[in-house]
């Protein structure tokens, strides 16, 4: 098969297959180092990080050589196509270095309108949650079965998931406490892996502040495939970044806006 | 093989592979439906719940006759051995009913000491965790390895996990609080899991509050065959529940202590 007959989302798989790969003999091993990139708060970075990112931009440079890419570890790099494949190695690398199984590695592709593919794959669990034009399914322990979210229309039937208390100002934070007070069930510390199980029927809003471009942009994908709604806590697009509300409705999401701008 | 040929750990490996098929049907089923036994608060009850509890009776009633059994869903049976069966089907069933993989079946084996036996295992990872006198292991995605406990001394290098703010009263929380601030970093909403990653050296400290026996006698025995400490926050003995700490070494638990009791 020549490179170019491959679909954008062979070459994602083969993406992801390559930072499994490459991040795997780190997880959980009695060695693993992590760098503090922020002199402030705690922002590890490790070798699988950038050993995964490298793999993955190694085989867009074969495969898709005109395309840019934005990557958390490596950064921007300008290409011709107009498109952007959008990178985040390890989303959640606190969950990472702490051993959880809620990390994942993020893969969108993007134009001026955002992101149009994406993918979160969980490489310990060996789960990868698809999100295209054509396709929204998760492949893992139990097979493959199609994403879709649920019908939750109201706050009070929703399951809500963040990474507060860990991220946001404490005004953000106070926002999304206007929100938590009102739903039926609120958990906490899932990383990337809350936008999974929203495209996955299993919880009904993600609501998170301080995002990067990579870390929301193949979530906006794999959510938006499977019948959800993301953006910013203005109603706004979110695959910048930034303050992001996901939820399974355009009520829930509706109703979910007006409590975090009261 | 007779039923008296088998050991206890190879008892609890068939109650644990027997909760496994009796669970994953269930997990992440469109159809879920899950009771609520608090009036007050939001403790969900599955299927799932009772069908791994009842497959679990079925074999200690089969191989144990003598043992009693304590479990979440069928309550106490007082057999003559002076030796229970602690049983928790699904510890952690908010997490299960979002579809998260930190909910676990615990299983444990204890006389009047304490436990001496414990079994943690992650259907959906197909991941199980143990603990006995013999044997500290992890057998999961990646093989089976030993468990063992960090050396980590001081709060300021220790990784927390707790399922606060979910849990516990204000007091209980600010409690809390007091060494959260002082820890390298908190990681929430883990559930039991928490517990098998201290025990497999990637956290340092677990602090809970309003637990019952059958949700802390399981890890109660992984995390000491792993080289760990379990108490109550007053530093006693914590397998009928209530207030837990644990901790990788003995520094460390006593800081936390020390924190909590301040």
């Amino acid at each position: 098969m020549t490179p170019t007959a491959l679909s954008d989302l062979d070459v994602a798989h083969r993406m992801a297959d390559a930072a499994r790969r490459a991040i795997l003999p780190h997880f959980r091993s009695a060695g693993l180092h992590s760098d503090n990139k922020d002199a402030e708060g705690f922002d590890p970075v490790t070798v699988a990080d950038r050993a995964a990112e490298e793999a993955m931009r190694r085989i867009l440079t074969e495969l898709r050589p005109q395309d840019s890419i934005l990557g958390e570890e490596y950064g921007q790099f300008d290409g011709s196509s107009g498109r952007t494949w959008v990178l985040d190695p390890i989303d959640g690398t606190r969950a990472f270095i702490s051993g959880t199984p809620t990390w994942g590695v993020l893969i969108a592709l993007s134009d001026q309108n955002g992101p149009f593919l994406g993918v979160i794959d969980q490489p310990y669990i060996g789960e990868r949650f698809v999100g295209t034009a054509e396709d929204a399914s998760v492949t893992g322990p139990m097979g493959t079965s199609a994403l879709g979210v649920r019908a939750t229309q109201t706050l009070g039937e929703a399951t809500l998931f963040t990474t507060f208390p860990e991220v946001g100002t404490p005004r953000e934070r106070a926002a999304f406490e206007r929100v938590a007070t009102q739903t039926r069930l609120t958990r906490y510390g899932m990383d990337c892996y809350a936008y999974a199980l929203l495209a996955a029927g299993q919880c009904d809003l993600v609501i998170e502040a301080g995002l990067q471009a990579y870390d929301i942009q193949a979530p906006i994908a794999v959510i938006q495939a499977a019948g959800g709604v993301v953006t910013d806590w203005q109603g706004n697009p979110a695959h910048n970044g930034g303050q992001v509300v996901a939820a399974a409705t355009k009520d829930l999401h509706q109703a979910a806006l007006e409590r975090l701008n009261q």
